[in-house]
């Protein structure tokens, strides 16, 4: 596979509007969007700093993979994004070919309308990694 | 403050000689240095990916802050570094100012000969956040 750039990083929070303050306010940051991402029951708040966004995630449901992680790690970062230079099912061909293991084995529609898919920590030294691609630069 | 990108996320790992394949047979990028740094009782490894550098870090010392951090959460994301664009000094007033808890209150000497400062995750929404800037740039 081939990578461009670290498109996102993913950092689960507890509540948004508590959070957005100390981006906004101490990191000096500017929150450009607010978006629901009903899919993986997450509201979701954006930075861009240089190439990467950082992506605030609160969980809209207890029983969310958001949610759960804080009850066992807390607050923190909770995943990476890599934007493919030669698209996502590329990339995803790749790992698995090499063994990895794959939560998702098609690219679907994330936020900002990018196609995503993630690899599973166990085969990648415990980062949830998320490879995108947006659509509109191809 | 002033932050104008990403320098590096911090990765730990428990082992470099293993981790080191994945990101660059799979992931594609290229490990460009290793690099012992006494003072924070780790080795690192580096990886550039458009503006931003991924540094893995093995922990030299179990009673190291990153064997203790693997201990307790398992290998994964262990910090995020900002690079200043106003310097680390002007990034940790400020930050003070506005009631942070800082790890560093001066900044110290990190690897790649960068000037450093950690600022508490209890303080950060659980983010491990270094600040830096390059000596070299000034």
């Amino acid at each position: 596979m081939e990578l461009s750039h670290i498109e996102h990083i993913g950092i689960a929070v507890k509540n948004l509007e508590q959070a957005i303050p100390y981006y906004e306010d101490i990191l000096g940051l500017k929150c450009y969007a607010v978006e629901e991402v009903k899919d993986q029951k997450v509201k979701t708040a954006f930075f861009k700093i240089g190439m990467t966004k950082l992506e605030l995630l609160e969980s809209t449901d207890p029983e969310g993979a958001v949610a759960k992680f804080i009850e066992k790690r807390g607050e923190g970062v909770h995943h990476i994004a890599f934007a493919t230079a030669d698209g996502v099912q590329n990339a995803l061909d790749d790992a698995k070919e090499k063994g990895l293991r794959l939560i998702d084995k098609k690219p679907r529609k994330g936020a900002e309308g990018l196609n995503i898919a993630f690899l599973h920590p166990k085969s990648t030294f415990g980062v949830l990694t998320e490879l995108c691609e947006n659509p509109s630069d191809k």
